[in-house]
């Protein structure tokens, strides 16, 4: 029978500027007598990525532009100094809404206020997303490698809204170990159909799923999702940005 | 240790139009020896509940109207008996691509082709979304809770694409049992930090969850998943649907 896990890795504690994440999780795990296996799937939140990488911003510091001052105006008086930070880490404006901007960050990734967070960081500063989350998600992979000698999958995550449906859903943002895509095109159905339009987003789902167990105020940061049974492969989030020449909703 | 399991509800079999699912999901977990939990969340593939619903068309008994040869044309000769059944499904056109065509179904779901699949459903035949997908859900509760006297959550999946990123995700459109967005508005962060845009859509990432072991090709068309601990609550997948004053991309 086909059983997969999710196991909240509790205990990390409060994560600093130069924190080795993959030393902290598999000492978590060892706490919690959780074995990591090859083949499991280690999802960390991107929160205790970019604190880890000194990606906080005291917003105290931030000078706003002409533009985000502008914008401020626009988005029924938005913290222009968080407007600043958010067109630094964007390359264009996909959309605005009252007080709600979504852009394309520097990644590719299309999100509200480039993924910038202002909760859980503490008052008056703002946490970037990571500069290139691939490279966190290899860094942690070779990390618990080193010190485990197991063979994990890595998903960073985020909370990402999306069109036409409330509520948000954690997404990867950064991946290593794994193709963050499966495709199913060419292969046929029970009637000899074939599947012409099946490429699944398999760390999309490993992401929203660990969220399940890691909640939004439980302060469980990380997971290990076990029984994926995906094959190990150099896996990078930029599969799974559309290509601006496939993508019916390119915005503004 | 909070920890979440998924297991694949295997052997239920070729399903016809009037079979009981809930009678059928039961059966299997006792096969299996899987005992339902009060709190457990039954997730049910799209595919099987159409299927259970006579949902599925002949397609050699369809006559395409002006308006689906028209788009045929438009839309590289996509079968005109196809757009036919997406435009009886749908509300309205949300956008179009070379020969993709995004609709606002009649539940209000925005997705390719009204949900309509031409897989595993046999030559010439197509399988529409079930009319009342809540509806759909509530009976399989009311089956199970007879049958066992367990209490669990349902939800019927479909699998969706999105904008901006690639690959697809399995989204819940019909839910019976529990509320599919948690609301953490209000609630402050351990720096006393308001949470102000925190709802999150814990059925979709439920849908995504049971897919990883549901796949599309491994015929598991059911899951159970343990240890959300959602509180008892008359759900509806309406709840997420964004209303359209709220809506960035409305589209055409």
């Amino acid at each position: 029978m086909r059983r997969l896990e999710i196991i909240a890795v509790e205990g990390l504690g409060e994560i600093r500027s130069g924190d080795s994440l993959g030393r902290l999780v598999v000492e978590a795990c060892e706490r919690l007598a959780v074995a990591l296996h090859d083949g499991d799937v280690l999802v960390l939140a991107q929160k205790i990525v970019s604190k880890s990488e000194g990606r906080s911003v005291d917003l105290r510091t931030v000078d706003p532009s002409a533009e985000a001052s502008r914008l401020s105006a626009e988005l029924d008086g938005k913290d222009p100094r968080l407007l600043e930070l958010i067109l630094k880490e964007s390359r264009r404006i996909v959309a605005k809404g009252r007080s709600t901007i979504v852009v394309e960050t520097h990644h590719g990734f299309v999100c509200a206020n480039a993924g910038i967070d202002l909760s859980n960081i503490g008052v008056d500063h703002a946490l970037l997303l990571p500069e290139d989350p691939d490279g966190s998600a290899r860094r942690v992979r070779q990390d618990v490698q080193q010190l485990t000698g197991r063979a994990v999958g890595v998903v960073i995550t985020d909370t990402f809204g999306r069109p036409w449906r409330l509520g948000t859903t954690d997404v990867a943002i950064g991946v290593a170990g794994f193709a963050p895509l499966i495709d199913y095109r060419g292969q046929t159905d029970p009637y000899g159909y074939e599947l012409k339009a099946s490429v699944t987003a398999v760390a999309d789902q490993i992401a929203g799923a660990a969220e399940l167990v890691m909640g939004k105020t439980s302060n469980v940061p990380a997971a290990v999702v076990r029984g994926c049974e995906l094959p190990p492969h150099d896996g990078s989030a930029q599969d799974l940005i559309r290509p601006a020449e496939d993508d019916l909703f390119r915005g503004q």
